[in-house]
């Protein structure tokens, strides 16, 4: 896509508003959104005005030329420390700002998430004691929460991926069969239709294990009467996929299809709920209540749904800060519904994941796929397609 | 490998000599290391004394029960919050120990590279102010550089894996494949022999690209005269593996077979020198030595061995933490040879890495790989194996 200096202007426009004199980047996700590829060490400054700063090894600077052009960056390129010309660049932009109020020391913006390591982070502070490390949530999700057309369509293809990846769980679901046989077969088929890579490991989680909030590879192979929850998450270009489906090995009994059956109300629920000015605090409302109908109100966990983009779980990041339960969906935003595990302990879990664009109408689902529940049996029209 | 009581007592019997009143746990390998097994979120307590504190989700709470089985631990299982039980655990041990000098704060060791988030060590300093955060290392280190013998034979599995998934490098090496289709390939080979997944993404550089220092995917196809850095990481067990090898399609030039040799003085002479009470810095002065003798001083980078284990880059992390270039090492680490990329800018680069075992004799290959530079051809005879 190439460097990004629309976006870039308008960052310095808002970073001006937060009073920042610059923002510092040292995580994938920014990286490519201002850059518009990705690096294996991302490292960089934005200034509040001025040419973007590019920091790489020296042996790195031949591809880092020839990919910037002619565009009008700075390349900070080092055999070994960074750290001094980083603060060199923060002392000279304090500089150039002039004056700041008493007592009031210039803030740096940095995405304060889980790529962000505490060591660099204190590093960062020990040798700039004269700057304020603050989030830079309040510029990046500014910029990036409401999605531009070309970030839509590569979030769509990193769904119909998924849909291929799935395509391939089901044949796969017979008795016997190992978690890790799955997650084998399923990213080979997700890389070779063009994922990168996934932005978390294959999750294939068999009977009690579909309860475990983020689960991995069960230990022990599927047998017939268990749930399997498969969750996927292709990268194209950095964009995040995410599909979620459960299946179980046979006919459900009555405990697996409450379950399946409650979930299905919630995801239509929220599908509707999912306006401009809701909240996932409202959507959580919502599904509690459903749940609670079901008699299934004591398994249900807040966190029907979360921001995705080129970050697996951007603003509003429900389930990790409990204040982004608050934020209000704006249309063009980019969620997820189905990320809550609906689970009894002891018995399984459900989770069916997909994602949607927020539209004055609702939900819009970028990319169908089946809600079938029942998996593993070659009786002709065993494998029911759910069209709630 | 079940829970591992004898590695709990014997940190408990260094945080005591450390003055830590715990050891607060949120990384995978530190939770493999103590507790056989994975977690998706590994939260659990190490106290100076008494049962370890493991810390899920509510609904995971049967799986872990039914894993720990007889062990004394205590569980902490929680719907949202865990803070709270963590905070109280620590003001109780702080209790427990009773007096401590004035003004020192009671400390409490954590793991502080890459995993550890920075929003997350802020949030357990805010809620506990009256304890003074430090890296676990001095505890961790002591325990986990020198490895036991099952450990040894997990690496050397991961090691075997890897030599499977460059057979399978070689075989794809041709003018016009991309660095995406092999990394495809052997991702898949590498998982059906038994990996559970990569330490890092598979690195296939082609060209130029081969002077990046850590590289990923490179744009453009391979083409006939180019190098390729293929840098393969694979996980057994949670036990890292590292081969990388670099091949020239084709005949080299003068240039390319300068950096082979080179290099392979370079790991000749390492490995001759990797014995109890060398330091990496001395390895590095032997080959910047090696490398200005080649007429290639300028292109010589420090770091050409960093420790491995249950983490892709354990201590002695010489390209990550300057002081660890000063660690003396011990007969049982687990080292890798070969880390350093010997490039020239705009001609390309070479890295031929494994892991060894530090002995008084040397270092020892954990599981050899042939050293073939010339690929791509179908001349018999042509892929000539270097037996340096």
């Amino acid at each position: 896509m190439g460097l990004r200096v629309d976006r870039i202007k308008k960052a310095q426009v808002l970073m001006r508003e937060q009073g920042m004199v610059g923002i510092m980047i040292m995580n994938h996700d920014d990286y490519r959104y201002f850059f518009g590829r990705d690096w294996a060490q991302p490292r960089a400054i934005i200034p509040f005005r001025g040419p973007p700063i590019l920091i790489s090894f020296a042996g790195e600077e031949p591809e880092l030329r020839d990919y910037v052009g002619e565009a009008e960056v700075k390349l900070f390129t080092h055999v070994g420390e960074q750290i001094s010309d980083v603060t060199k660049t923060f002392r000279s932009l304090v500089q150039s700002v002039g004056d700041f109020e008493e007592g009031a020391k210039p803030r740096v913006g940095m995405q304060m998430w889980f790529e962000t390591p505490a060591f660099l982070v204190d590093l960062f502070r020990r040798v700039n004691p004269q700057l304020e490390l603050v989030p830079s949530d309040p510029v990046m999700d500014a910029l990036r929460s409401v999605k531009e057309p070309e970030e839509i369509k590569l979030m769509r293809e990193a769904q119909r991926i998924a849909g291929l990846g799935m395509d391939r769980v089901r044949d796969m679901l017979r008795p016997g069969v190992t978690a890790h046989e799955v997650a084998t077969e399923v990213l080979y088929t997700m890389m070779k239709a063009g994922a990168e890579r996934t932005s978390t490991p294959v999750y294939v989680n068999f009977g009690v294990y579909t309860c475990m909030l983020h689960g991995g590879l069960s230990p022990r192979p599927l047998e017939e009467g268990n749930l399997a929850i498969i969750d996927l998450t292709p990268q194209v270009d950095g964009y995040c996929g995410n599909l979620a489906r459960t299946f179980v090995l046979g006919e459900p009994d009555e405990k697996q299809q409450e379950l399946f059956d409650a979930y299905s109300e919630m995801i239509v629920a929220t599908r509707e709920l999912m306006k401009p000015g809701a909240t996932v605090k409202d959507l959580d409302a919502k599904g509690n209540e459903i749940c609670s109908a079901h008699g299934l109100g004591d398994y249900h966990v807040d966190g029907i749904s979360h921001g995705i983009g080129l970050r697996f779980e951007e603003t509003p990041a429900s389930t990790i800060i409990k204040q982004h339960r608050n934020v209000r969906l704006q249309e063009g935003m980019t969620m997820t519904i189905g990320h809550t595990i609906l689970a009894i302990p002891g018995v399984g879990g459900l989770r069916n994941e997909d994602v949607y664009l927020v539209t004055p109408d609702g939900a819009e689902i970028l990319h169908p796929y089946p809600y079938e529940f029942v998996a593993g049996t070659d009786v002709p029209g065993a494998m029911r397609s759910q069209t709630y």
